[in-house]
C-alpha cells in the first residue's frame, strides 16, 4: 500500500511536466520565436515545478512513513495491511446474518456518549438492551419479582415451570454488564432469564451502584450486602456468582471483596466475557475491534462503538495494583477463588485478558474452564438467536450444576 | 488508507493544472495579445488536460477499489489496514524475546520445500526440531528405548528418576507433530520427554508411515498396530494419547479408527494445537498468519512459513467429509470421545479451529478442556525456555493425572 501510494505522486508529476511539454503555445511562442528570454523563463519553470514535484513527493512519502511505528521490527510490532478477513466459516447461519447485521447496518452505533449525557445513554443502552430481552422473554418464560436485600434492589427470576428439585436449597446471584454505567434492569434480565429457565433455578440479579454518580467500591459493597442477606437462607456451597463483561469484572472483584471482609466463597462463579485484570490487553486489545469494523479500544456491548467514560467512570479513581479492583494483581488471592468458569469470543476485545486470567487460576492451583466461540463479538451471548449463544447457556447451566453442591 | 490514496491523485492533478495556469507565456502570448484562436487552443487544452486528470483518477480509484474484496461489506468481510498489533503485553519476558527472535530474525524461514525435496526438508525441520530438543534434554532427563510394535519403530520414554508408584500401570503414547511430512524421532522426543519427566510417567513415541511416500489411513494403521499391543500390557483405562500439530490431528483420527475397528477408547486424549476438523478454518486462518508476519495459510511449525504440501502430502487422496480423517464431520462419533485436552494460542493458525471442535465435543456431551495462551505462534511448547511452555506442560501432566484411572 505504502509502495503505491508513493508511484502515484511520482505518476501525477509526470502527468504535470508532461502538461507543460505538451504545452500548445510551446512551437509557436518558444521554440519556433526562438525567444531566449522565454525559453529560460519556462525551462526555470520546468525545474521549479520538478523540484516542487521532489518535495512533495519527500513530504508525502516522509510524513507516510512517520506513520509506521518506529523500529516495528525490533520491538517485535506487526502491521498489517490491507487484510481481508471473511466472516469465520464455523459460524451458525444466524450468528452469520446477525454478523453482516453488526458489521453492515452498525444498529448499535449513535446516540449519546455515557461522559456527555449519563441519563441519555442509559436510555439508549437500555433499548438496545431491550431489543435483546424481548426474545429472550418469549423463548424462556420466568416470574420475575422485586425485593430489596440489605438495601439494595434486586431482581428474583424463577423458571414458570418451577425450580428443578435439585436446585430448591440452590441459588444463583447475578451482576449485570454495561461498563459499570449501564445495564441495570435490562442486562439484568438478559443475563438471568435464560440460565434460571435452563437450569430451573431461582436466580437474583443485584442492582449494584455504578458510576459516574458511584465509584470504587460501591458495587463490591453492595453485591456483599446481598450475599450477607442471602447467606442467611443458603449455604456458600449452595451458591453462585456470575456476571458478563463489567458483571464479569465485578464477578471477580467480589471474591476479593468477599476475602477481605471475611465472607465465605460461594461454590462456583462465572467471569463472562471479562476478566480478573484489565479488560484491555493482550492481541485481542488490539485485533478485536478492527475486526468489529472499529478502531480500538473497542465496544462494550456487541457492535457499540466505546465511549471511554464507561469503565473509567466507576474505576478511575481505583488504584490499577489494587488486588480488590484487579485480582490478578495478587497470585495468593486467586489461588483461594472457587471454581470459575470463562465464557469468551475471538472478536470480544476482552479476549485476550480472559484466556489469560484462566491460565493464571489454573497455574495459581484452582479450577478454571474456559469456553470459546470464534467469529463472534463481546456479550455475544445476549442475542439468543444465535445458537452458539443457547450452547454458551447450556455450558453456564452445567458448570453451575457440576459445581454447586446438592 | 484509500482515502489517502485518492486524495494525493486529485492533489497532483491540481499541480499540473496549476502548473497550466501558472504558464509564464500566458500573459504575454494569449491575454495581451488577445490572440482568440490561440485562447481556444489554451482552453481546449486545459479542458482535456482536466478530463484526463478525471480519467485517470477514476482509473487508479477504480483499480484501488477493484483491489478491495467485492461486497465486501454486504458480505461482512472486514478488510483491516496498517493496523500496528505489538507484541501481546501478556507474555512473559522469555516470550517476549522469542517472539522478537521469531518475527525479526526469522529463523526458520528458507530451506527447501518438501514438495521439492523431501529428504532436504526434513533434514532441515530436523535441525530446527534439534534446536528445541537440547534445552529440553538438558531440563528434563530421560532415558530413551527403541521398540519396535506391531511393526512399527517406537521411542520408549521413562523418566530417569523412576516412574511413580501410581504411574505404573499408566503409559502414554505420542504422535508427534510436522505436517505428516518431518518430525519423526525430533519433534516425538520434544513432545515425549517433558511429559514423561514432570508427569513421572512411560511415554512411547509412535514413528507413524508419513506422506508423501505413505497416504491416509496408513498412520492410522500404526497407531492402532501399535495400540494393540500396548493393549496386552495396559488396560486402555490407563491409556493416555496424545500429539502436537499433525499429532493432534492423528490423535482424533486414531479415535475415530479405534471406534471403526472395535478398539476400546483409552481413558484421555490431548490434541494439541490442533483440532478434530479442517486446521485452516475461521478468524484464526485468516489473522494468526499475518500475526506472525506471514501471509496465510501460515505455519506448521512455530515461525515457519507452511509449504502447501505438507498436509496435502499425506492427506490430498482422503475425503474431507470422512469422520475417519475429519472426526468433527460425525457428532455421532465424537459424543463417544474420551476426554480431551486442547492447547493452543491466539497466534497459532489452529486457534479457531480447535475452540470450536471442543466446544463441538462439549456440545455432543464428551468432556473437553481447552486452554489458550496469548500471543504465541503454533505448537509454541516446543520452545521449553518459555514458561508459558512449562505452564503448558504442568497442564498436560494434570490432565492425564485426572482422567487416567488408577
Amino acid at each position: 500500500m505504502l509502495s503505491l501510494t508513493c508511484i502515484s505522486p511520482l505518476f501525477y508529476s509526470s502527468i504535470a511536466i508532461g502538461f507543460l511539454l505538451m504545452d500548445p503555445n510551446r512551437s509557436q511562442s518558444e521554440f519556433s520565436q526562438a525567444n531566449g528570454e522565454f525559453s529560460m523563463i519556462r525551462r526555470t519553470a520546468i525545474f521549479a515545478g520538478m523540484a516542487a514535484g521532489l518535495i512533495c513527493l519527500t513530504g508525502v512519502c516522509g510524513w507516510m512513513w512517520a506513520e509506521e511505528p518506529s523500529n516495528a521490527k525490533s520491538e517485535g510490532t506487526i502491521v498489517i495491511d490491507r487484510l481481508a478477513v471473511p466472516l469465520s466459516n464455523l459460524l451458525s447461519p444466524e450468528a452469520r446474518a446477525y454478523m453482516v447485521h453488526l458489521l453492515v447496518d452498525r444498529p448499535f452505533d449513535g446516540g449519546p456518549s455515557a461522559e456527555q449525557n449519563i441519563q441519555g445513554y442509559r436510555a439508549r443502552q437500555d433499548e438496545i438492551m431491550r431489543s435483546f430481552l424481548g426474545p429472550i422473554e418469549s423463548r424462556y418464560p420466568v416470574r420475575i419479582e422485586e425485593r430489596t436485600f440489605g438495601g439494595v434492589f434486586t431482581q428474583i427470576v424463577t423458571p414458570t415451570g418451577g425450580i428443578a428439585a435439585k436446585n430448591r436449597d440452590r441459588v444463583l446471584l447475578n451482576v449485570h454488564g454495561g461498563g459499570f454505567v449501564s445495564g441495570a434492569r435490562t442486562a439484568s434480565l438478559i443475563e438471568s432469564i435464560p440460565i434460571a429457565s435452563i437450569e430451573k433455578i431461582k436466580v437474583i440479579s443485584i442492582d449494584y451502584r455504578m458510576g459516574p454518580e458511584s465509584k470504587f467500591p460501591a458495587a463490591s459493597e453492595d453485591v456483599a450486602a446481598v450475599y450477607r442477606e442471602v447467606l442467611k437462607d443458603y449455604s456458600p456451597q449452595h451458591i453462585g456468582l456470575y456476571g458478563c463483561s463489567a458483571g464479569g469484572m465485578l464477578t471477580g472483584m467480589s471474591i476479593a471483596w468477599f476475602e477481605k471482609h471475611n465472607l465465605p466463597n460461594p461454590a462456583a462463579i462465572g467471569i463472562l466475557c471479562a476478566s480478573l485484570g484489565h479488560m484491555f490487553a493482550g492481541d485481542s486489545a488490539h485485533v478485536a475491534g478492527p475486526l468489529m469494523g472499529m478502531q480500538v479500544p473497542p465496544a462494550p456491548h456487541p457492535g457499540v462503538t466505546a465511549p471511554s467514560i464507561e469503565f473509567p467512570a466507576y474505576l478511575g479513581d481505583a488504584d490499577p495494583n489494587d488486588p480488590l479492583v484487579y485480582p490478578i494483581n495478587s497470585s495468593d488471592l486467586i489461588a483461594k477463588f472457587p471454581p470459575a468458569l470463562f465464557i469468551t469470543s475471538t472478536r470480544g476485545f476482552e479476549f485476550s485478558s480472559a484466556v489469560d486470567s484462566c491460565n493464571a487460576l489454573n497455574h495459581a492451583g484452582a479450577v478454571a474452564e474456559l469456553h470459546v466461540w470464534d467469529g463472534l463479538p463481546h456479550a455475544f451471548w445476549y442475542n439468543s438467536d444465535l445458537p452458539e449463544s443457547r450452547e454458551a447457556y447450556e455450558v453456564i447451566a452445567k458448570f453451575f450444576d457440576r459445581y454447586l453442591h446438592l
